[in-house]
């Protein structure tokens, strides 16, 4: 059996901009892209997945490039609205974006899946490869700061990643039940390889490791592992890596995230600054230019991570 | 002391325009507009009050004067792409209007009460007289048709009022608690009058007399209780009024909505064309230009309906 399954875990921006170039190398049924529920939240009475958007709309082409977040073509009338009315603003939602949450909150009420509305909603947007919540269980990634526990959301949007990080906790993780669809693709005789994506180790990939059983078959799985560093130089390209990894005693560098891996990783790629890592680590380390800006970029990196583990 | 206190019981829209009028003509702190909750309902998450919105827009002077219903500068972007992923979209929200729902909801959750989320957002929209939820608790209109009962928005806004009624209830109505404010105007000495505006009596009014006291405060307040015919010539202005009143067998006339406020009334206002029903019931007829459509009309019905109380 030919092996052409790529399995990428994927948090948000960071690591929608991978999952777009393996998208554009390979074929969409080879392609299972899973996504960090972490940072899903209840807000305004909706069922936020901020994780599972950013990827729908990467993949559909509808991400918003001028922002860096959301979706193209928004527009902002309620969030005017709702600070006219004295209500909570510290979470942007656009008038289009709302609609994925309304939707998803209205099925998972009827009692639906989170992954069988992740399908639907994807389908209709034009994703070609399947976006994967890790599990249909909820699971909340919490902050233990100086001040006591946060909500993700309000560390990372309402605080803005300010608090000092002492420990991060993945509620309800322990009960959830790891989809079935991902457990048999890293099972899969057809398995080609594991991508992590250069997301925050701590913030969205952990929390899917931390899903019983999914470590375990990412470990037992034969084929190669490989991660992408987010760091480059000693520096996160977005978003709170760095400074949390230096809150929780790790060296701020492209080997201090593969150190977190630890032995799950076979494979590691960083950037050009980061080569010396080859000497620390015992993964096969491959160098490329891992910012991502254009799609070419993300091509290229999609690239040279399949090329890492075919060759 | 002066009386000069209106208690204004009313719905939606109509209702609203003979409260416009009447905030025109009696002082913000001299007019209480009663709105009906019985049409309120949970939509895709969020908890709906479609009285309270109509009135608050119409008296902030923001109510969609193209669309007959919803606010003014209103965009559709949350509700296009609520079809694009396969949402429900027949109950149409607007991305402004959404902005209530959310921060009612979100209110709500918390643990506000109705009436106050209702009052700080008609101060932030800029509305000067009190709008005032007839109860804080749960009151919900449900229809009973051919098929068997419905769900109030199923019936009005779902099916378009298409199903023959054969009889309303009001759930929840005989546990919920009237609004001491209401209670406390309806025995207040400074009241002037009672004003049951141009409303559907079954659908808007009866839902507010059903809540246990209030059709008691009413006929024992002492001052007159005024209502405006919302049938002219046998036509309902807008709405199933005239259609449900021939279903539930009532004569589709002023003189059948007199009949069905029975001796609650005192006084009640008739379009010339109704002017005939002076002679059927005991309640005294005034007529005036009941159909509103400028703002002079709605001043106008207001002035008329103060004239004949006090008159």
């Amino acid at each position: 059996m030919t092996r052409d399954l790529i399995v990428a875990l994927s948090g948000g921006i960071g690591g929608a901009k991978l999952a777009l170039g393996l998208s554009r190398v390979v074929a969409p049924a080879d392609l299972l892209v899973v996504a960090n529920t972490g940072d899903d939240f209840e807000h305004l009475g909706m069922s936020i997945s901020p994780d599972i958007d950013t990827l729908t709309y990467t993949l559909a082409g509808l991400d918003n490039t001028e922002l860096g977040w959301g979706r193209r073509d928004e527009s902002w009338h309620f969030m005017e609205t709702l600070a006219a009315v004295g209500g909570p603003t510290w979470f942007r939602l656009g008038d289009r974006d709302l609609a994925l949450h309304a939707a998803r909150t209205a099925r998972l009420r009827a009692g639906e899946r989170l992954s069988a509305i992740t399908d639907d909603i994807a389908r209709r947007l034009g994703v070609g490869p399947r976006i994967l919540p890790m599990s249909d269980d909820a699971v909340r990634t919490r902050v233990l700061s100086d001040g006591g526990w946060l909500d993700f959301q309000d560390y990372f949007v309402g605080q803005q990643c300010r608090p000092v990080v002492r420990e991060l906790a993945f509620v309800g993780a322990e009960r959830a039940v790891a989809h079935p669809d991902l457990l048999a693709a890293l099972g899969s005789s057809r398995l080609l390889g594991v991508v992590i994506c250069p997301s925050n180790p701590f913030i969205s990939v952990e929390p899917i490791l931390a899903v019983p059983g999914v470590r375990e078959a990412i470990r037992g799985c034969g084929a190669p592992v490989i991660a992408v560093s987010p760091i480059i130089g000693g520096k996160a390209v977005k978003g709170p890596t760095a400074k949390m990894m230096g809150e929780l005693g790790l060296a701020v560098s492209a080997g201090g995230v593969a150190a977190r891996y630890g032995d799950l990783l076979t494979h590691y790629v960083v950037d050009a600054a980061d080569a010396g890592v080859a000497g620390e680590i015992s993964a096969r380390v491959s160098v490329a230019r891992t910012l991502m800006v254009s799609v070419d970029d993300k091509v290229g990196l999609a690239r040279a991570v399949l090329g890492a583990i075919s060759g």
